[in-house]
């Protein structure tokens, strides 16, 4: 077990946090690599590089929110070996919009991250909620732990 | 470059779209750690441990097809480390249900695994589409990348 590591890893997540707490674009985007792949929430597929590292997007994101945004990580299980790391969890995000609308959503993520200049950094993100199979198609945005 | 580690993590992805192709439930889940944890297309927000690498559900699940389940890997990216790997893509699922409905689905991949006993094994799993913000909250199952 590499527990400094682990805990570089919990580290970087605990930012992310931080992150959405104070609405800090700079500090949510610090950790991507530049080559990052990210599966998130909202369409498309796939966003990389330069849509995910960019402040811009982040910041107008941020904006829609009235207050801070909260960020719970529950059952958070990471992994280390030689320069890579994954880790998983299942997350609520709580906050009120700018028009007046909360939100209390729990989604899974899974964060994988690589070791670069002495640093870790991550290079692939996946957020996600499930969808009902029942013919709705709908999102799964009222699911628990 | 862990080149021979990186080939093995692709044997045990390509087993998965030869399981889904032949619809193998023993195959499906021959390489799922134990203590697996699956973030999965379907509710709830997490399957754990026999509740995935049981083969009553998935046998239950591959006879409603009526033929072969396509599963197509596309821009797949590998990494492994030490006795971890992750890997990630986007996949097409293609195939007919027994109801007639087809399906032409495209998701997004992320596989944690971990070398144990000489052998990799799956130890997360998180497919999944994203959801249009739109106010509908529909699952956006007609992307493509």
């Amino acid at each position: 077990m590499t527990t400094k590591d682990e805990a570089a890893i919990r580290t970087v997540l605990d930012e992310r946090t931080e992150a959405l707490r104070t609405k800090d674009a700079a500090l949510a985007v610090a950790r991507y690599a530049a080559d990052v792949v990210s599966f998130d929430l909202a369409p498309p597929l796939r966003f990389t590089g330069t849509e995910v590292t960019g402040t811009t997007g982040v910041q107008a994101w941020f904006d829609t929110w009235s207050g801070p945004i909260g960020w719970e990580i529950r059952d958070l299980n990471v992994a280390t070996g030689g320069d890579i790391a994954y880790a998983f969890a299942l997350n609520r995000m709580t906050g009120t919009k700018r028009d007046g609308e909360t939100t209390d959503l729990w989604v899974r993520s899974t964060t994988c991250l690589r070791r670069m200049g002495g640093k870790w950094a991550i290079v692939h993100e996946h957020v996600s909620v499930p969808f009902y199979m029942d013919g709705s198609y709908k999102a799964a945005i009222d699911l628990k732990p």
